[in-house]
């Protein structure tokens, strides 16, 4: 029934690419089936004004689009001169989900800036934008612990996201950019390896919904982090 | 326990001022406590390009707060020269909440656009525009069926939204300012008075929350958006 | 004659209503007819770089209109991501006014920024916005001397202002917008309590006019002013 | 007593220097004083919007102001990516003065921006640039005579604007930059060669002024324009 | 001599992989070294506006740099608002060079549009691009020919670029960033298969240098661009 | 053959009016014929944020074009918000070419910005404005010199620009605007007096071009540069 043959709990394959790039500080190049994001960590002593002399550190995150990433090619936001509301609200998502499990105490005087740009879409971007950049936070909370600047690891458990929509009346996990067009209604879970939730959006599309299709979302998202969270184990080994 | 001694499942008075203005097609002051919004529905011909000549019309919503509508004094966007992250996302939110119950073919080829200004602010703005724009339509679509511009009622039901959050432990309805910047949790739903959900969001801000917390949230937003359908009937009784 | 049957010398009803929002240190609703603007007093130890360690304070103003307190509903100014050019010009024209009748050294290191929006126009939305800045004004200054954080009184004295203009011959006073849109010349002039001019600006619109017009229509305003100042009056009593 | 040694009632030098570049329709450099403003008048078919259609022209104005016109250098606004407020208010000021002596049916369907670029600033751009681009309006009017790309002659009569302020307490004409920056009040008036005034703005500075000054300084006005009519007439012989 | 210990004369390892993502008609991942850049090439039938009609096509290039391609990060030009002239610069000079190898009458009116991102910068990032734009252009249009859009192959030859420069007195090829921010010139050439010069730009850096010196990095160019072209060559195979 | 009548090597008639304005502390009018260029250098104590403290100075340039300096009135970028491509790719060569002869730690912790501003435009600008720029520069620190600010000059020799191309098959120098439009390829030579070269730039415009082709040009640019360091010679004497 789904486009892609795919069964209603199944995840597309998940590859993470670590060390993608050799400049940052931590790096990964992370695929929801033709999904692919390129994420990467980068540390500074430079905190944001609001936060000098605090003795705690910052996470934030930025998010972008190759403008040919997409079946059409959409504009630049460098040479529109502006990022669109959508790509504010992303990143705005992806910053919060990665302090969720970060003790910004225990980074000390450092931020981590992770940039996670789309170099190919097909559904779910933010959501392995998510997933990636807690990779890309790990190798370069490691390189940190590693060469003493910090002293205990910030970085409290694992943290993961992934899409759900009701598509054609099933709730179905990890939507494609074929059925993200047409769902009725679709989620974001981001969740912590301890099952507890950091985000949870869940928007009508074509339709609303119910208490109980949320809890089925919800559920199916539980399924799809748990994979993420396995490939997150193996690409940090 | 809460600081301005409600009981967790109990909704700010709920003020719904229709007609507050003169010139737009609907207009209304709303005010969850101290929290005042002035939202006016404005109707016009001209389409957005992508919708031209498809035989339907458009919602949208814009969302402003004045520079001193809070405690301290903001920036003025419009000085600025920008939008910040977060107007765009409650602008896109409120547009969102709005279309659910709107046919939008029954529209015609119109666009009624809620321009959402926040004249005071004590939490929970984003909510309050969200109710009170419902109101701000159904007039501006009265008229239009009044002056036989449609010939039926596009509006299928009545929307309307209330921030809830996990404050000191305890899940709280209709967060205030001073419970908003100090809850572990808020979140945000946008409910039909048909019990279907329109949008939630439910973000961790200090600590992560589990499912139950999640519809225990949820139960809350039930109660309160009950309160406010029994005002916005009243208003455009 | 005139469309809304005043005579020429007639001033639309004032209503200044005080305590309008809560969180400025002043606010007031004035409206002159149903034109009405909202304005806060906001009092920041931030100054400006420019004044900073000189010994004295800056009183500064931004205006803006609500997008549909017109009779069609115009772009929002920080959706498109800049002022206009008739903005700016307003809010000058307000800085300069509040300052002639402020005692900069008196004020001390405080800036006070009288934020101008116009919820609802009906023409004359500047002069009202300086009428009720003196009254928020004087509001926030109050406060300043009552908390002991300035010795004297910075304000020297009330300030008011007032439109006229030629319509169909006749010099007129307080043109509502039907006669602001099709006045032959208009005129804004800015008053002090004792009788002096701190702004005059008159421009022909359809028509040139002479020395002899130009003074009748300073006379009109001296009376408007004189209305002006007393509800100044009552309202901070 | 004035720092040039000028009588109160005497203009600076007034030198126009037609033809002064060559492609545009009427060009011109005019100077008072130290003060040198090139005005080019250039002639377009296309119209802005709200005017295409309607039988009749249009007359727009832009003003700058090159970085090191002035005694230190100021940003470039096209660096900055904005043009100020004040800038704003001159160039709106310099077209509203220039419609005032135009018939816009006459014109036709053409459109004139004059382009006013401060070369050099001793005080009283504004003033120099409206008088200036009488003088390239005329010249490219009469071009479009001259090719029969218009029947009767749009322009009713002269423009000039000199400004005058209140300098240690005696009014003065044409102030320097010198008298410009310490004078209590100033202002300028737009004046048409039958005595007519197109506007008047008379601004208080470090005093404020009273109905007496306000007449004092349009007779100065009145005084300083003659002169330049002489100038203007004599330039375009 | 030489960081990396390469000859003067030798390039660094060039990497062309072909289809390196699915959506854009043409698409390469090109490696100079550790210079990586993503080439995508979008066709459209929308053409600029000034080309409408004119039966022909036209070829563009857009260029960005990830925030953390570099050894530190740089800022998001989105973010910034505005793109910087160096990205300008460099976007216009893809473009010409590309339109230096295409018949644009034969191209029809399509519009390709190169888009060049650079995923990881390590010197000649523009050269390269230059390079792969190519191979993404030829990828493109021969998917125009095989679908009949075009009837004759629109590309006249081959064309690549590389960096060369003085770097301790000795012209080297194919600067990478040790060398680059240390070169006392630095010279582009983009150089066509026939040998003819599409685009020469040479530059003192720390010093000038003379006509031989210009003389000898234009023959260093030609033995990199011989390798470029057979790398491109066996890409599109 | 050329439309001027110019013999291949023969420049246009070059003028240098220096001191053309007064407060800048080098000021200079350079024509090429109808080209005509203001150049100000304006000495400032304030150096960009990354040269602060490191004991030297800098030398910087802005250009722009006055609306009407065309044959057809183009946007004035202040307006539009943005400086095009071309200018800030010209402003960068300005003031790399200055740089090439400035001895920026003798200059000591001074910058000196040289505006370059478009009076008239007829093809050559870039090349006329660092022609000008020199003499500006010269001014401005014989000044320092004068008045003991710097105990050594910095200006190491002269520098010099100009333009050449390849007009209907013959090298010609100092392209004309008529030319210019129709050139197979067009160059720009920055040159020292000793001969050494700061910049070459040769471009394709029509046609690609060989190395024998290149040669010519750089030779032309030679003659043209020795009449232009001639009357740069002239001006400052």
């Amino acid at each position: 029934m789904r486009p892609s043959g795919r069964a209603p709990d199944q995840m597309r394959a998940i590859t993470i690419e670590p060390h993608f790039t050799r400049h940052a500080e931590g790096s990964v190049l992370i695929g929801f089936g033709d999904t692919k994001v390129l994420v990467t960590a980068s540390v500074e002593d430079r905190l944001p004004p609001w936060l000098r002399g605090k003795g705690q550190g910052w996470v934030t995150a930025e998010y972008g689009m190759l403008p040919r990433a997409t079946h059409t090619r959409g504009n630049r936001e460098a040479a529109r001169g502006k990022q669109s509301g959508r790509t504010q609200e992303i990143q705005r998502l992806i910053g919060r989900s990665l302090r969720a499990v970060t003790d910004l105490k225990l980074l000390g005087e450092h931020q981590i800036t992770l940039d996670c740009d789309v170099i190919q879409a097909d559904g779910g971007t933010r959501t392995a934008a998510i997933s990636g950049a807690w990779v890309a936070l790990r190798l370069a909370v490691n390189g940190l612990l590693k060469d003493g600047k910090i002293a205990a690891d910030p970085l409290t458990q694992k943290v993961a996201a992934v899409s759900c929509g009701i598509y054609q009346g099933t709730p179905v996990l990890d939507l494609d950019y074929d059925e993200d067009s047409n769902a009725d209604a679709d989620a974001n879970f981001v969740l912590l390896e301890n099952g507890h939730i950091a985000e949870a959006q869940a928007t009508a599309e074509h339709a609303t919904y119910d208490e109980e299709a949320l809890l089925r979302l919800l559920r199916l998202a539980r399924i799809g982090c748990n994979d993420i969270f396995a490939a997150q184990a193996k690409a940090v080994a």
